[in-house]
């Protein structure tokens, strides 16, 4: 195509032969293989675990940073939208599928480098493609002392997705986007550049310190259109002398307020230094198994009377929770008095569990079902991969729960997107005070019964202040209506929190446009992207105040020259 | 002025005549009370610990933000630029002087209310005229159980100032930039933004949790010109059921790798929750006494041979250092244990120091003394206001040691700048590790002694991984010559640590355009510095990187319409 060819091409709008255009120039640098525009992988990229209308012209795979400042270039070129995944496993906030219509994939997964390695310094620099399977076989390999922070969704899962979705896990890294520095990022121009002190020439403090001098930057590429960042330092923890978990459980639904009240003190002195996550039992009972259709006569919603039933059949509580507790052998000894303490009379039970309880109890799991009728390697088996967490091992467990409202077995190989299993995912955050999760809880309860939905929650202390608290709307997306409904649900809990002033961290592909009126902070956000990608290719409404992206038409968001 | 006299006077240049009328209509929002034109009110903003050519035509003094809002509407309306400063005391890297020519000064410490105070989830709201001292008496005043970090500098510090600038202090909260959350900030146009969640109407977790959803912005608002930050929420610790502080010397110099390979684990374990501070022998001796002028006949700088006599008289050794313990008194004893069993062999001597044996030391001084000949007064005179630190007490001490060089006493009310104070500071930042921080001493010893100072030494363990060195070039302003050698020396310093790729977590305004080469960071910081300043009015130069403001010449740098 001649340069007047694409001048015409691009002031006629012909979006077809500006793609065709670019698919032959990113075929060019990447070969055929990977540039991907067969049906299939395009379907694969449209499906959530909601309904969406966006399509996937194509999907790219860069294998280092110059492909992908190549790839990004081309776009600008085209004017063609192009929207970045690590591994694209970000379920329940919409996967892998672009937040407007006709954007073109760039899967980052091939880029799965771990770059460098200190074990005395405790850091990993990697690439977007690394996940965390890999990360915990490469720590396992070298025979390190550091121990990972996983967070409960899949093993392959990526590390940086997740740190710039600012995801959380369960040891006392958990808050992920504080433990990170020096980013390598591509800019929607093309341009690279580096975050801290890494900028500079032989920085050696570059992975050990995040701010640098100057602006710190690392925030303008979490939740945003802004940049594709395409390297960064994870710092781990060194493995504790001893580790214990603790476990507990609340028999009634409202005992939650006075656990919160106790926990924060812990919390906050530093007697807890990790994520404490706390369940309600239809969170519990979807890790345990899959909905009760039988119990239940195939009737949903599972109603909290029959719950209450489950809950007793099954051993578990209204509100059960678990912790970490890391240090020498004296300073667990300590916290763990100081949680038997705090928790006295506002728990039902308190239990306490370490490696040397964990073998012992395998081992004798089923002598003492003999002596007792309980089936102890039950309890065993669920509470291993929450026991793991903790200790940074990564699990599919928690994967298997978005099978919830299937009437088959989740497959041996998993994936919830092709599956169609429906998950919606709302994150609000509340200060960790008694009244503020409870009234949470409460509207999250009525709100998903209503709509025919288990109110399905969990509640993260994940600083010292806030609690996150992640509400499931799970269905089986091969139920006609369950769609529709689902997302009316969805909008329906997110307006009642926002009324409340419980406003989410993390937001899904379909509530991105909602984000914010106008207000000086969306201006400046605007400003930004204005700057960074005048053509606006990069991620168009991804995280983006107050632009909206029609998710429900067929109108190309392409921006113009 | 018509708006054709205003736009012929912006296009003929006359700075004069734009100033002149910019100064007329802040006159009219601030009153004249608040717009400081003296001579004696501008020579002192001119001023810092060493030399400077910038001029400052006024003072501004607004009194809320809506009137900062105002006063940069103005600047943008003539092209006149405004400098921030809280409460102006950036001793050693600047102190009030703005990096450009012809700067106003926009003084903020009219604003000095504390906006919100919550002792349960443990932070105030303050804006930035709120001091070290106010926010003490605050929680003294309260009642409170939180204690607040205080960086080592005078108690008429602004908080703001410090965090924006990124600085630290002595307890686990002395990372002051990851403390704190929910910015207000007036842009350089005047508009009004927050960041985090406070963005959004009736947040409730707006004080409690940082990221907020969608873009991360808190990172470009320190060290940076691209807004005025008016409000900021901080978060303080409880006071911990037990505190103790441990204080540790080496008689050699060359322990000192030895001691930091000790120190890392501690601190990477969360043995150690808080900074901890060392000090080489100048560094100390600056902290008891001025220059011993008897003793060197007058002849500087204070050779080591010297200095190891006075080490030996006074009683301290070549390293000296000091740390928090904070928890439960299980907790802090379990601590103790594992120091005693590291430092083990590092370490000449290690002391634990608690409330109890600081009130007994002081009562039985006397006695000791009579028993002993050992003046136990004089530690304790020292060591307080280091453990007052490290309970978050601010002390005016260290402020004490600018007078080094002086030959007369510091005065009741110090002020380094009007005093003729020397003071060029370097921080360098490198990972925790001995070689690195050997090296750091080595070089700063032998560039100093070469260049006629004492290297005067800190370092920080400011993170679980990172150390701050913060090297002093001290000296008296009177003395003929020594500005000029003393700022030959700190480029020369700040060469050589470059040279081995250990840059500064902080800069002096004199250091600002030297910050980097042309690269990606430096690009996008200048196009968000043009998206949201347009004619470039707020504080040009500062942080600014690849821009270049000669502060020896009296161009003047106002941007071009």
């Amino acid at each position: 195509m001649e340069v007047s060819t694409l001048a015409s091409a691009l002031l006629a709008e012909d979006t077809g032969a500006l793609l065709d255009r670019a698919l032959e120039q990113w075929t060019a640098i990447l070969g055929p293989y990977h540039v991907m525009v067969d049906e299939r992988s395009r379907t694969a990229a449209e499906t959530a675990t909601f309904a969406t209308s966006q399509r996937v012209p194509a999907i790219l795979r860069p294998g280092c940073r110059e492909e992908v400042q190549e790839c990004i270039r081309i776009a600008n070129r085209f004017r063609v939208s192009l929207y970045p995944v690590s591994s694209g496993k970000n379920w329940g906030y919409g996967s892998r599928v672009p937040v407007a219509d006709a954007s073109v994939l760039i899967d980052l997964s091939r880029m799965n480098r771990i770059v460098d390695f200190n074990e005395k310094l405790a850091y990993v620099t990697v690439e977007p493609g690394v996940t965390q399977r890999q990360l915990f076989e490469f720590l396992g390999t070298h025979q390190s002392r550091l121990w990972m922070d996983a967070t409960g969704s899949s093993p392959e899962c990526s590390l940086i997705g997740n740190v710039v979705e600012r995801g959380f896990g369960h040891t006392p890294y958990g808050d992920h986007f504080a433990q990170v520095c020096g980013f390598e990022v591509v800019l929607p121009t093309g341009t690279l550049m580096q975050t801290g002190f890494c900028r500079f020439p032989a920085a050696q403090a570059g992975p050990v310190y995040r701010w640098g001098a100057g602006p710190t930057l690392e925030g303008l590429f979490s939740q945003s259109n802004l940049g594709i960042v395409t390297r960064m330092t994870i710092w781990l923890m060194p493995a504790p002398e001893h580790f214990e978990a603790f476990f507990f459980q609340c028999n009634r639904a409202d005992q939650l307020a006075g656990l919160i009240e106790a926990l924060r003190p812990l919390r906050m002195q530093g007697i807890l230094r990790s994520t404490v996550h706390i369940a309600n039992d239809y969170k519990v009972l979807a890790g345990i198994q899959q909905y009760p259709w039988q119990e239940t006569g195939g009737q949903t919603p599972l109603r909290p009377e029959l719950m209450a039933q489950l809950r007793s059949r099954l051993k578990f509580g209204a509100w059960s929770g678990s912790g970490g507790l890391y240090g020498t052998r004296g300073q667990v000894a300590e916290a763990r008095r100081a949680i038997r303490k705090a928790l006295k009379g506002k728990v039902d039970r308190l239990q306490f569990l370490d490696d040397r309880k964990l073998a012992f109890a395998s081992r004798f799991a089923k002598l003492y079902q003999l002596l007792t009728g309980w089936d102890l390697s039950k309890v065993i088996e669920l509470a291993r991969p929450i026991y793991g967490l903790m200790k940074g091992v990564p699990t599919e467990q928690p994967l298997a729960s978005t099978y919830w409202r299937k009437k088959s077995v989740p497959p041996t190989s998993m994936d919830p997107d092709r599956d169609g299993c429906g998950l919606l995912w709302l994150a609000p955050v509340a200060p960790t005070e008694g009244h503020h999760v409870e009234l949470i809880a409460k509207i999250a309860n009525d709100i998903l019964l209503e709509y025919g939905f288990e109110p399905s929650i969990s509640m993260t202390l994940i600083t010292e202040r806030a609690v996150a608290c992640v509400i499931s709307i799970c269905y089986d997306r091969r139920e006609a209506g369950q769609d529709d409904q689902a997302m009316a649900c969805y909008h329906r809990l997110r307006q009642a929190m926002t009324d409340r002033g419980y406003y989410s961290y993390r937001l899904g592909i379909q509530a991105m446009s909602e984000m914010s009126g106008p207000d000086g902070y969306a201006d400046l956000v605007r400003a930004i992207k204005n700057a960074v990608d005048p053509n606006g290719v990069l991620a168009p409404g991804r995280y983006q105040p107050g632009v909206s992206v029609p998710s429900q038409t067929t109108a190309t968001p392409i921006a113009k020259a």
